[in-house]
């Protein structure tokens, strides 16, 4: 995968089966993309170049993943003026509002986009990232309506699946 | 202003001072936008249609902000494809927790990519926009890379200022 | 059931287990009720027309059920002046006190009459619907008294059974 | 106030400010009220009194306001098979949040609808009991209506104002 | 157990695993008690009688344990002068957040005092109940300074457990 | 005051103005006590002898109030068997939730009867000790229930003052 | 073990599987240290004795761990001067957060440097014990240099891993 | 200042006030320090390369204060092994508690030893890196002894004015 599109970043390996999500969504809609494992504190070097090099190398925007104290997509967005999405990982003894916090509450001059804490939120991070690079691809904006439709489609069969159950 | 690349909605007039921070910053990088009072519950219809007309006019991408049970980002991330940057309003009873959560923690299938809440998240609303518009547009991409420089510099010159009144 | 006199919608079919606690109640009290599927972000025009149809088809009045950044309950709200009661549901990675805020700090002009999180809450939401259906319904009011009875005999019952078996 | 369809119960003359936004909305919609200042924890027995004889005296719904350990809700709706509306007070060391609990998280059997903390729930409270009113009421039903359309036509006048000061 | 000195309460049956807690050390101190079932909501008549009899059968102080919208222990102290001791039950999908604030935050003039939620404050109502009777009971307090005794006893057994395991 | 039945201590003078209130309803009812600031952590040996001589002194109950990490009522709770009741003091950065939680959540074997956070809590914490003493002071549960009766009444005159008000 | 250079105390048995993260660490680095259990509330005396010997025995600093009303960090820091780290274990109603408040929140003049909740916590309680020490011994300096670039090697070769297994 | 011990750093400028109370004490003591501003997210060169330095230039350890999603302290923890003190800035929409989280809840490897949040925080954050600082230097152990005698002392004085005041 020499030319990705999408990076997502992680802080842990643990962090991997909660990013599926958002890399599940990816293949989906047929975006290149690179998945990294960078920890913020443990490899904060790395992780600044990963960041820093990134707009070179073609990457258009990031996806950064981190639980407790999650300063990885505020580290990663400080490197970079690529788009970055941050996405709070969950579970721990404070159940990821910490990392929900540390993620959204940045200060003004370095956004990052935060999506929902852990599996709902690695899957939209997906899917918003094909948003932005729909801007520029207009087949890709035809697959998200598809995929709007697909999901509408999806409830309203769920909802006849639930009238038939009942009468 | 016929051609906004940025539509601003937000759900009452008291929130126009908080997302000003995001107009005067799209101002500085001379991105066109519209900025438009909507209410996801008291205009319903009309916020739908906002939403669902925006890609057809030329927006690029949405900043919606409302305040305490703050739906208006996610009713009009329902309605369109495009981006969508949620902006949660403090105050309140609840100090804009309530604005918090129910603007970022949305469910898999329609992200909303949300800011801090209050006057930060306002302004990185307006630096996000032009993080995404500049993946098309190598000029604010340079104008980023400036304003980033101006930023540390800025830090810099508060730094010196600092050790001077203490020598 | 072609005519019923409440409508209970829920955002997706996981939290049909929850809302059964509605149902169940309804059942007990002979009040005829249509359960739908419908989501506010995945099918917002489907649930806007739902919610826009109830009144017509003789609905007295909505219980939605959602969890974390709950909006279906805002949004029938928004579309219909019929009674709207909400459920937040529980779990999830903020244990659903976002679903608890996203559904009951709406703002002034569009009301949430909003329950407890979870199972609790969706069996009070049957029970404050027949509340609410039994002010023209005296044979209701007969049946919440001696429903509220039952419940009073019931806690006496475990009370005597307490002391019998300390004795 | 000889026949009150609505009363309006709270706690504390401390509660009364806020509590006027419920008066002045059922005010506006012709609904007769009565607004009662008494204790949950003070006055016990006149407050299970007044829940009590409620209904004998051909009062429809009650509107119960409180801060803190905000019982005064609950303890009315274990007194009465009336729906009782739940306005948790803001303010005070916990901002409201403890009122809100207290409010909301009622046990299964006793529900209380409950409304947004302070003044926005306060006002919602009188239009909720509109709307529950309105379902034997026609007329109440078209207020309603007009009621909404206002609202829009407001969002609309202030959204229009906005495009005037900024072209 | 004609002559209670304690009269423990709690609002269903699925706390007395908990409240066993409290009875336990009463046992263990030689304190008579009466545990009861009666709920704030469900049954309000019942348990302002036995609220309200409890002196007159010479009960010293009563003990009330209920969870979510806990309002048994102040509506208990309503109805009495004598001591209450609040005990929040945990678990629910709040955790017993709920349960704590609307246990402790009574507002001025009626106080209960308040445990830590579930087995440990259970316990401790136990023990504080102990405490308050010690007052006319001089065999109590040898009895409370013994309990104290054996405590640091078993801490200091546990640490040179510790110390073994370790050399 | 050379025999307080009851010791205020207060781990700052800045908790002063809080802890009047408890000192006002001692002296309404005529309890003798004596006002006291020690901190668990700046003069820590000097709180544990204060703690320790107390019921040597005559006294029956401590009130103990601390804001922050409120270490101040478990310190002394550890130090004697008699009963202490806890003031969580608000303000500061969390409100007083820190205090609260440091107050109340003691673990099992050592008790602190905690009141609400701040001025509230500091009067119940008053009325609470004039309910302990009253188990072995007649006259103390009389004025008790005049004082409960003047609650009352004061409720009473105030919704016929605002009855007045309206007509 | 007669010369510790760290002291870790926890106030429960419970405590034991978490803070053997610290131990790990202390073991790792060749620390000499001394692991005990003692409790802030039922044990006081010897707590206080602890903490206040431990200077003279060569202690260089002591690591505290307790949970719900978490005192014994604030205990034993106000009894010596030597540096106190302070770990709130997880777990019980409140999932650890009184614990995190109860420690981190100390008054002006007392210090507790608290760590994470539960065993992250506990490990970088130890690490941060191995960086105090490191100022007066290079070795560990070095030890804590090869440290980090293990964990950063580590971090890498998960990265790797995952490369691998992607590709 | 050329040789500082002790170097504090501070994401803005707004952060002095609260910071001053960290070089106070420093100053008390005659421990050399340096205050610096520096961002992580806006000057995170920089930033690294103060951190990185900092052994080098004779630093004994670092005081790190930052608000919202406040990174600085585990940004400069992850570039030096020096002791790491992080005090959470105060203020904003979440008060602090986001702040409080994002500098405490380090994942395991790199600590920060968080003190409370703001003034009180910034305070022990100056106190803790003297205690540290007297493992090396028995003049500032002395120090710190008549430090907490005064403090102890201070507590006793105010104790005994409000004697005075009382009789």
């Amino acid at each position: 995968m020499n030319n990705p599109a999408v990076l997502i970043v992680m802080g842990s390996d643990s962090d991997l089966p909660t990013m599926e999500e958002a890399a599940k969504v990816l293949d989906e809609f047929g975006v290149p993309y690179e998945m990294r494992i960078s920890s913020a504190h443990r490899s904060p070097k790395r992780t600044a170049q990963l960041a820093h090099e990134a707009a070179g190398r073609g990457v258009q925007l990031v996806i950064a993943a981190a639980g407790m104290a999650a300063h990885l997509a505020g580290v990663v967005a400080a490197e970079t003026t690529l788009p970055v999405i941050g996405v709070p990982m969950g579970g721990g003894a404070l159940s990821g509002i910490d990392a929900l916090y540390a993620t959204v509450q940045m200060p003004g001059g370095i956004p990052v986009a935060t999506m929902a804490v852990g599996k709902a939120g690695a899957k939209n991070a997906g899917i918003f990232a094909v948003q932005i690079l729909s801007l520029r691809d207009p087949e890709l904006t035809k697959k998200l309506i598809a995929y709007r439709e697909q999901m509408a489609a999806e409830v309203e069969r769920k909802d006849n699946e639930l009238q038939k159950s009942r009468s």
